[in-house]
């Protein structure tokens, strides 16, 4: 048996670092989606850089990366997409408001651009990897392919891993699919351009003591009905 | 200000217990879509079990859960369902293999069983939830409403979540959206019904130590790139 060689940065060359299970699921059923956010409270710098960095570290098709995700400080801009939000509290309570949008595209400039970064990560020739570029190149052209589904699947692949990431630091959250993407999509043209388009946001801080829904208990369907074994 | 109520099992009766960031990236740094699992390593049964756990505990759009998670043990049918894969060996190699199932409607009926759920948990007059319970329904009524996107993006933060609680558990992964859907449904037939379609599967285990893949630096784009700020 041979040894798989290894690279900095490699996943070879780091040894995880488990949590217990039961920490991981206490974390799990302490989240749930806020309500109301104490709104004096701030995410720590260093904490929220670990969640931008966690959620760019999702898994994506492929690992295209059909993504891109806007952090909103802006005050006036919160304010102004809290009406592209239901008037939502969240929106302009929370510590952080996230906008996860997906790429509108997939064409045969999204698949060089990835071979490219490929190529320079880990120092190979562009041409050795012609294999892995056709192999996209026939997926994004097959009949039928639905752009749209396919890069919302994956930027909600990257809404959970920033979810559980969350809940694993501690950080309260609240997704949130109720916003008028075509608002967001104005608003965040500058970052967006027209190759994006949002999807939903997350907003991120702590809980307010008096947030009513923390207290009420977790609504799931049994685990038996919903995970089956074959 | 009032203190919110608490119930059993509430996420106001739980402190979390935070792992530090430095672990959480470092697990997902770790992380990576395991091409060759090392076949005779199986996951313990409680690991698996806090595995499936996390897994139900997704967030979902107003809480709907519409999915289905299928634990595929049986061997042949592995082995079958391996040319449903194109024949990857992650489907019969690795440990666990699991299918995400997405609810194939969003009707009364869906609306209706959810709403008996909170009543029965919470403890609270179904009639009291008429106001959630229609907002639902004027949800999946809206016109134009794409059942497929809708719940197949519910389905990927399930999947995001699953791989980001196997991240950290210190259970190797991979995420494979290569299958054949039909064939899937139909093998899973006696547990899927017609109300749930296959998305996905993951598998998941250890990966094995001639694995090239782990031994390859890790692509992403810049963080710079990719997150931006306003």
């Amino acid at each position: 048996m041979t040894t798989a060689p290894t690279s900095p940065s490699s996943p070879s060359t780091l040894s995880p670092k488990p949590i217990d299970t039961a920490a991981l699921i206490n974390n799990l059923q302490w989240r749930y989606a806020v309500k109301k956010f104490d709104a004096s409270k701030k995410i720590p710098a260093a904490t929220w850089q670990a969640l931008e960095h966690a959620t760019v570290l999702s898994p994506s098709s492929f690992g295209l990366q059909p993504w891109r995700f806007v952090v909103i400080n802006d005050k006036a801009l919160r304010e102004k997409l809290k009406g592209a939000s239901w008037n939502q509290s969240q929106i302009t309570d929370a510590s952080h408001l996230i906008a996860f949008a997906r790429r509108t595209t997939l064409g045969a400039e999204d698949v060089q651009c990835y071979i490219d970064s490929i190529a320079a990560t880990r120092g190979v020739p562009v041409a050795s990897l012609d294999g892995y570029k056709n192999m996209m190149l026939g997926f994004a052209n097959q009949p039928g392919f639905d752009t749209a589904l396919w890069a919302a699947k994956q930027v909600y692949i990257a809404l959970g891993v920033f979810l559980t990431a969350a809940a694993n630091l501690g950080i309260d959250a609240c997704p949130m699919e109720g916003i008028d993407p075509k608002q967001y999509d104005e608003a965040l043209r500058p970052v967006l351009g027209n190759d994006y388009t949002t999807l939903c946001v997350a907003t991120a801080g702590y809980r307010a003591a008096d947030d009513a829904i923390a207290g009420m208990a977790k609504v799931r369907y049994p685990i038996g009905d919903v995970v089956k074994h074959v």
